[in-house]
């Protein structure tokens, strides 16, 4: 991979060219506080050029066959697999995860890449001869024309991925704007997308912030978007869009319970509930936030988790053996230390701190260290809010209806695990609990690129969601064809 | 069939029960300017009463098994085919459409029930074992909760029928608000619904005007909205319902084009073209509103167009021979007579004049004859209206280019429909013409049951439409279950 | 329903006819051994016969749209409904089982015929834009044409039912050939499908025995088969049908297990497995005839079986409280006895003996009460041959894994059916057990109309199975349709 | 590539060995007679070591998950592509065909691979909540065990992948037999497929001929079988295999006519239609060899045609410029010769005469040039063989009536292709034609990848096809799972 240019450009009509911004951020390694580059927060005037690439574009890549099409991404999985472990490195220097997490997250991009891959087969409708004597229906999905990409900074490598593999594949083009915090992992993937030899305009960059969303969300040649951030953020865009006549699919926030019955193999719960609640920091929409005992698992657990927490390796995410790194920046490090804070005031025991972290060497990063706050009070504001943190809330219970009763009182859906033996109380679990995403034994129910990111409630506002088949049905329309073609002109010449 | 109330009843709760209203509508049959009955227009609380019995009816509801849901489905089927008579004249007497119009609609309301009858199949998930060595994924899907259908005045019968047997048979349970000019007709289906045994609480029917519409949109209970109507009001609709973070589809008007090449048969495509623009007196959402002769098609078509135009008898839809009945207001025929004085205005050739019909014996009547205009020009307001009358518009073109350019100028895509005996013209019009249903030698596109409604651009606010697989996505959520059961727990006891 | 002569007519091409046969049956009740009419033997030439009706039918058929040819089975669902009474008595008469099995069986036909309904949506092809530039491929299903279903004893209602509403959905047109021994069930639904109004030829009984079959197979008109009955005839008439060239389905017997863990609830584990080794007096291929304990499950779960299978009324079917029938022949009686001494001879122990069972007022009657052998050796002839009659080998092992071994070193794989409360055991034996149709906690695990009767191994011979998507494929040919319409052309008139 | 031994090796269970041949054949050039390698003519024992090594890798390769699974196929599509070169000359060398023919032939076989990629989302199962309260089910598929296919000479490097991808990608594994005439072609792709890194045992080739074949068919651990060759063979091996109780798909020959109608595009139709006569010198079985001409179209195409296939440049395959290489072996060349006399002899027009043809520099090779013989008599013996030869019959026709009823006179459904402008024609003919694979304005209708490869009537027997859906329903069986997990078990620990 060749060498990024500072201040970032943006990537237009296939080529790589400055943005009309006049006001930069430093993108900073949020574990040694040193500014990486520097991002431009573009203008209206730079959404409306990749716009008109992207119009320009779509007229022709949307009549390049679809097993045309694919071949790019063929390539692009190729290109990511050669390329991992520098795309890692970027990931974990601007955005502050292990090395190991940010693998794993590119991992799951080249998984909806290859699924995209399949677009011959994903992208067909259907048919019927005969709706009446001598009449033929038929369903084609075609594509929609340009969309856009609005992506947060937690997962800068995969969240782009849900959507634009099938986005392109289905002959739409695409605008992306990453978070300003993390614009260089996407910055290096457009790399690599240039290198697939894509079109021009297919595929375009747009780094920047709210300008840009709005920019975005207005602009009357944009079509469809896909948006993954907070709760309140997701609720405005989809709003906007929606006011704006757009096809929307916006996900957002979380407060994800884990259940813990006492039936649960204890090692194995504790084990995958830590990585849930600390991996990433705890900046993931599916990290575990709050995790429910019931009867009798109480005290095994709790021991249990609070030497799981004291014990995680914090640190910077290149440097081995480490297990957690920073949070994104200083804001949200206080931020988190006030939610903290705010809980042990409402009531709750504070298990383990891990406020006022200083690592060695890296004495400006964002550090908190896993946190866990027993006695949360269901009601309170520490229960209520998304954290976005290395912080686990625990709460003990009676009754698996209890905890059932617990999940489904938030106001989000994004995931629920419930960790036991039982295949009653998964199946109880399995159909009651209102989340779109549920894990058993599972602690991170992330679902596979071959299904959909199914986040509920006020985790999601849309219905089709990312990945798979749901994507391939937002990135298309539905168009339907009556024929009558009346036998005796078979024989007219 | 029981006789009904004055004023109308809503039905709540498995109960019919008078609105709180303070106003009250007459229904006015548009033929003879008789009141019908009168609509109550319900307010707030009328409809907070209709969520709480769904809200309530929906936790057995949803754990009913959908073979046992789907019967009562397939007993509507029968009532509805019992009281096929009965239903189509009460629709033709409170909307005007001939008697024949009045049954084809309820066909189609009765075909979707049976395909929702389906639903043990169409609502099924998928699932892969291994997905992670040991590890397998589930989608099911379950219904949503509370769905609310707001429903317009020119199909009474049908319309709701896009939505209702979906929303139930998927486990949703749901209010009904029909056009308040039109209550009678679901008024009485919903004796139908009663006489089928369904649960109390199932479906709820809600009389009313604007402020059951915006009490639907903002209530915290309804989850999903299925609105059919004007374009502005459907993307009043749409945005709102947005705002207030709901799952949202609605569909809006059209300006549908019927384009006839040379190679035409012109005696079937004159037949086909007056039936769609004048059938249900022009008031339908795929009415053929502009018709464009490309070439030497000009002057054949034109002639036989204006033929079929002037012979179409109109009258009160009840009696015989009659094929056309009135339009559904005064005020209707007013802005509709408006129009076509506009477009004189604007340089067209008024060929044929409906205006100031009277229809001896129902001098009331809201009646208008078929009217076309020829030499529209394309940039006019009567060309960019929708008229919702029988008024149609004529252009002449010279290419099939021109055409398929026309058609796509427009901001509207609900249809558009080819007359040609050309594959090769066929081809290029399917494939590029932007309207989502499309007539090849039809009409009147209309999707069967089992085929999506697929309006394009202002014809539809939202991805997945009414009808079929998209119907049942819409009233269903995914669920993805990711699950883990160490083998070694098998000999665990 | 009217009555139906002695003997019994065939139905062909829409008429009434009586076979020409030269040799009748007695078709006897088997709980009072009277004669309850004469079959024919049908002739090679009766089967001619309805071949060509059923080939001159299908030319006209074929072309009826698919939603006019459900109509056919929304009607039949309603009259099977209306004599659901009738049909169970009739079943009981000359089949044995109890009028709730009776009832039972016919439910199950009529979901067939119900999901069968929706054959406008489950008989859509698929098809794809741009598969190369300007060319497009759709795939359409059509019928296959002729088709013959042959039917065993056990299940004179229902298991014609796996095929023939899919067949005619379809568009094919069918010929039924039942089982001799009770013919008269399928006779009075043949009355049922007459006064649906299908056109004639649509459907054809043709009674009789091997002939007949023969006949079948070898017909040149006849495209496919669908057969159930024991394993060696299926393999028969798999093995014949291919060497004729046609599509085949064959479903054969079964020896099928039901593996109880020591975790198991052990009051309904019981239950469930007396019903499913002694309903129907054991004669149906989704009998439990092996139970297997493991570990601690052995004490608890023998002693409880044999309490249950000893208190099992045993009588007429139709007398009320009688729990389990006849079996159904005096030969049948005879052999099963046989294989019961057998068992003991070959080691087993004789805990509950049902032989020599005497009805009062039924003496004549081929009654075998429940039979357990206990300690059954796993290379026994007993513990390798169906039994088909009430008749429970009960195996101790020690590990789920040996019980799994166990499942697998069969030659069948029809069901097998796991007892336990742990979710990893389930999963385990999910996976692992080679069988199509997996019970947990489920005795009897006959696939819903909408999933595939999956027999694995010697159960099954051939590819698409019975029931919902299955038969769908089975019963259609898929055709490929490649077209090019070169753009240049639309402008050529 | 590495050079290969002489004799070919097999490749078992990961390892080249020799065979335990007696018996060597020569793979000879059909161009240049030359002697390219030997083949051994494997023994009944090869079999066994082959079937013996897939059954052992199956119980590991079954549980390795699909996504892990199809990086084996992603690598193969790269190894593939990197030596599309070698592998067209290598299949130009032992087959004839041209070079640009033989890389079109291996596109194909990798479109193959990269729809087989897709298998984590075409082998997923399906799934319900609440069949009966309570109790799901759910439908997996899972892998059949050990397959294998059974290839012809004509497309030594594709028919094999209409299968293999998917055999492996669900989780089977498979023994190939290529044709002992083109061994070299496969025995090149299994050094590309152990590059792959494939698990051993996973994939195996066995060279011979017939008795390989039987030893095949007779195997009691080989469950599934996939046959491409003559229709009698295909029919002996659908027999056969049956009689083993096996899962079949057999692919046989084919008689595929072509119909000009007089509007066809006639320089087009002419192109098209002579590269599907005389493309691969007529040996395939898609290859049109009967042109019927309706009304008008009788002269223009007869000229033209005739023109072209006297135009066609024949020689060696790796020689530029030339269009057409020669047939497989003297055999061949003699029995086509003989045909074209027979033609003759029964009243043909022998309109272009490629008998005798002699290719300077390769004399001994086996080359006809194209031959048309004209007025053939439907019922000759020379309109109802399938030559597979560069032999086009040209029959003369009055209407598309008389054209369809001769298409659905023969035995043969494979492929049946239209030319016209008329949209009706193209509806008639689809609908009516009785082929699998039918083509408008296309000479080759080879489905696509995502398409079933679907002959009719004696070109298949079967259900289930090769490619796409349909393959990976052969290769998959339908596991069934009916569940029962009681609410009250879910407190209970």
């Amino acid at each position: 991979m060749v060498h990024l240019k500072t201040p970032l450009l943006n990537y237009i009509n296939g080529k790589w060219c400055p943005s009309q911004a006049t006001e930069l951020l430093d993108v900073v390694n949020p574990a040694t506080a040193q500014s990486l580059t520097q991002v431009p927060l573009s203008l209206k005037s730079d959404v409306d050029a990749a716009a008109v690439a992207a119009a320009a574009a779509f007229t022709s890549w949307r009549t390049t066959p679809p097993t045309a099409r694919v071949q790019y991404l063929f390539k692009l999985k190729y290109l990511l697999e050669e390329n991992l472990d520098e795309l890692s490195r970027t990931i974990t220097m601007e955005c502050g995860k292990t090395f190991a997490e940010s693998k794993a997250e590119l991992e799951r991009a080249i998984e909806n890449v290859e699924v995209a891959c399949g677009i011959p087969m994903l992208m067909q409708g259907y048919n019927l001869e005969d709706i009446a004597r001598g009449i033929d229906e038929i369903m084609i999905r075609q594509p929609v024309g340009v969309t856009a990409i609005i992506a947060p900074f937690n997962f800068p490598g995969m969240i782009p991925f849900w959507f634009l593999p099938y986005a392109i594949a289905c002959g739409n083009t695409s605008i992306i704007k990453p978070s300003e915090k993390v614009p260089l992992t996407m910055a290096k993937i457009f790399q690599l997308l240039e290198a697939t030899g894509l079109p021009q305009g297919v595929v375009n960059l747009v780094h920047g912030a709210k300008e840009v969303v709005d920019a975005i969300l207005e602009h009357p040649t944009i079509r469809a978007i896909s948006f993954v951030g907070s709760s309140p953020i997701a609720h405005y865009v989809y709003s906007k869009g929606a006011a704006y006549g757009k096809r929307m699919q916006c996900q957002g926030g979380a407060k994800n319970p884990l259940i813990v019955l006492p039936d649960a193999d204890m090692e194995m719960t504790t084990r995958i509930a830590a990585d849930s609640a600390f991996g990433c920091a705890g900046q993931r929409c599916l990290a575990a936030s709050l995790a429910v005992t019931v009867g009798e698992a109480r005290h095994s657990f709790t021991n249990a988790i609070a030497s799981s927490a004291q014990n995680r390796i914090v640190g910077y995410g290149l440097d081995s053996g480490v297990e957690m790194g920073p949070v994104i920046t200083p804001e949200s490090k206080y931020r988190i230390e006030g939610l903290i804070a705010q809980g042990i005031d409402e009531g709750a025991k504070l298990l383990i701190d891990g406020r006022n972290t200083k690592i060695s060497g890296y004495e400006e990063g964002n550090f908190i260290r896993p946190t866990i706050l027993e006695n949360v009070n269901p009601n309170s504001i520490v229960a209520q809010t998304e954290i976005f943190g290395p912080v686990l809330s625990l709460m003990h219970l009676d009754t698996i209806e209890d905890a059932i009763a617990l999940v489904n009182s938030g106001k989000w859906g994004n995931m629920a695990c419930l960790f036991t033996r039982s295949g009653a109380a998964a199946r109880q679990f399995r159909y009651e609990a209102e989340a779109g995403n549920i894990g058993i034994n599972i602690g991170v129910a992330a679902p596979m690129a071959f299904f959909p990111f199914s986040g509920w409630k006020d985790s999601f506002y849309g219905d089709l969601h990312g990945q798979g088949r749901d994507a391939v049905e937002f990135f298309t329309q539905t168009k339907v064809v009556v024929e009558r073609w009346p036998k005796d002109w078979s024989r007219q010449f």
